[in-house]
């Protein structure tokens, strides 16, 4: 075949802007490698006088985003709109129920309707696919949906937002602070949003560890079960303590099946030296896969900008013109199930707790006390003298154990006149 | 589709007792994600009484291995007989041409004989996959031909053998020893084949090299122009000299295009502990490519072993269940060019140069004074006191420069009669 693929693009900012360079400036080796020419054919964006540094005199301009759904002479609508709702949502459905190819790197809408709109895509014989929407220009949705697909999968987890990995490796590096100075030292670099929140607090690597976790092990996507935590609350004496005692702090996103249940989280992790996520640094993302018969698998790369991110939706398109395509969740959209949340208390693991504290006789008893009492062994236990308010650093390391006894220990605790603000809870990632 | 794909297996050595382990264990899980069950309904091996730890007697055994390939009922044939040309060759010849799908982890025939199967493949129109014959377990050939398609690769290296891999980090931890030592451990560990010419002087490491060059560069196969050079002659100076000056030393595949020239080399390179690849360690393997839009993508799991190796044979039959499969080198035949062996002459690098050499005056004027005869710039230059038998270690990191002057200065050295034995050079794997 060697027919064009005609390509509508719908959202030009950062990423579609990316996506229209990469297909002019590469697009004699794609038509080589697809068999045949992957074209844009019209394209549509809010404001249309807005240099975005390309030339789009060439291709159809579109006012009506919603337009291009229908548009004739279309196979493949591209949506970089954004957004888990509104104009995105209607141009997926549209298009695909209008018989289109549908390719986006929206992980919000992907991670709260991609279930759905796979339905709609298997009913309607189309492509629908998302690769740019988890972890950038790492092709970790191919990896899980066919590289490992002859594997039971156990765990899949990683670093799954660029923005927070290089907060924290900037808060570990020479002269790094506590992490409200770190982002706004980003912010003002471009390393992150002024309304940083889905980032910091730890929404987009839910959305995105849903998704992972779905074509992992089968599963309908379940956003709304994971366990977000944020980075908010590290600060300086955490990334020190966590260094002295041979970790280093990273936000990982976990999902993996208990039972019959699928435990998800996103939280601040400690992570050894020994792993190679204690080696990921800055902006890049990273995901582990562990399966029963390939083991662990890493794949490392750049999980956002422009240039990565137009790199997975061109190698969607490409997968398209090749025909290469399937079930967007490895499997069709009947044969997935549903599991319930996993309880967490069942866990069993290793943790980090630091508490800030009064500087008086009897708090360190208090603590160890409510230990105890919570049966809570402790492996290691760091009291580092006054800081500047004059309040104590008091950071402990746990023996694995089920995380009941964690939370019944800080309830045990809450309340208490000895401590100063919320005690800080990080997981510590086992092997 | 629900009808199952039915595989012909040859050769049931410990990767193909694997593929049958595999179907047995994870068949409900394969089918709901292939969409159609993967069944073995024959298999062919040369000893029939040979207790392999799995029960074949369900499927149909076929004493003449080279009648899997016109057996009726069979979909695919799954090759795992090994070896470049003889058996394998003749069932991949005879599967393809009478129109059967074929799955090979066989590197050796790959690198030279892949071209001629993919033109006959592309003839029948019938899938001819390979994953597992590059890096075991990881999907780098999926990657390669897939993840990264939209992107100019400028670049592909990697740590492809696990033996050299494995060895190289024994000499490094404590009270690792010479090669010979190390090798001979490895051999009675498992760890190492009792013949290892082909995993330690880089003969498998090129086969590998040369097939993902292939892919990542749209060029025909050309094992023949890899520049290959083994482990064999490092020795715990050179582990303990890398150490100090900040680097491990790898087996590193290295590809990337010059001008229009296509560069090729296995050799042991000093990897600065920035690197990702620095940190891979034990019988681990790991690739990394170079795009122009998505930058940098580190692949890195489990190069061999009969689980890895049978997750990777199995990956590729449930993308011919699905349907997902059309050239086998990411572009037709037909567009895949031929480059000339680019010159590493003009290439330019910093080196590892070791010296064991007389310990008398005037011997280090004379190393020093063939470097400035062949402007060779010195960074750093260590000399050990004498060795037990007298020798003297003379260690040198040069700064970036033309591998050119690197191989004049050596010829101004050679016969020399203040050396013992040939100088080492090792490549400064480059960022």
């Amino acid at each position: 075949m060697t027919e064009p693929l005609r390509v509508a693009l719908a959202g030009i900012g950062t990423v579609g802007a990316g996506v229209v360079r990469l297909l002019e400036e590469n697009g004699a080796l794609i038509a080589r490698r697809s068999g045949r020419p992957i074209e844009i054919v019209a394209v549509s964006a809010r404001d249309r006088s807005k240099d975005r540094g390309v030339d789009l005199s060439r291709y159809t301009w579109v006012d009506d985003t919603a337009a291009l759904a229908t548009l004739d002479g279309v196979d493949v609508v591209v949506e970089l709109i954004g957004g888990a709702d509104g104009p995105a949502l209607t141009l997926a459905r549209n298009s695909i129920s209008a018989g289109r190819a549908f390719v986006t790197a929206n992980k919000a809408m992907i991670a709260h309707h991609g279930i759905e709109l796979a339905s709609a895509a298997e009913a309607r014989s189309v492509a629908l696919k998302y690769e740019a929407a988890v972890a950038g220009g790492i092709p970790v949705i191919k990896g899980l949906r066919e590289g490992t697909a002859a594997n039971e999968l156990s765990r899949v987890y990683g670093i799954l937002n660029g923005t927070c990995n290089y907060i924290l490796t900037t808060m570990e590096g020479e002269g790094g602070g506590d992490f409200a100075d770190v982002l706004a030292e980003a912010q003002a670099l471009g390393y992150a949003e002024a309304d940083p929140s889905f980032d910091i607090d730890g929404v987009d690597a839910a959305h995105k560890l849903s998704i992972l976790a779905s074509l992992a092990f089968g599963t309908v996507i379940d956003f709304e079960s994971v366990a977000i935590t944020g980075i908010r609350h590290v600060i300086a004496a955490d990334i020190a303590e966590a260094k002295a005692l041979g970790y280093r702090i990273r936000l990982v996103g976990v999902s993996e099946t208990r039972g019959d249940g699928l435990f998800q989280r996103v939280h601040p992790h400690l992570v050894p030296l020994s792993h190679p996520l204690a080696h990921v640094s800055g902006s890049l993302n990273a995901v582990v896969a562990e399966g029963n018969f390939v083991g662990r698998l890493l794949f490392e790369g750049r999980g956002a900008g422009d240039g990565p991110t137009a790199s997975a939706v061109v190698a969607d398109l490409i997968d398209i013109a090749r025909g290469e395509y399937s079930s967007a969740f490895a499997m069709p959209v009947a044969a997935l199930i549903q599991r319930p949340a996993a309880d967490a208390g069942e866990r069993s693991g290793k943790c980090y707790l630091r508490f800030t504290v009064q500087d008086r006789p009897g708090v360190l008893a208090e603590i160890a006390a409510a230990m105890r009492d919570s049966n809570v062994s402790i492996e290691s236990l760091i009291q580092r003298g006054a800081m500047p308010d004059g309040s104590v650093i008091v950071a402990i390391v746990t023996h694995a154990g089920p995380e009941r006894c964690i939370s019944d220990a800080l309830e045990r605790l809450r309340g208490s006149t000895s401590l100063i603000g919320q005690p800080m809870l990080m997981h510590i990632l086992g092997d």
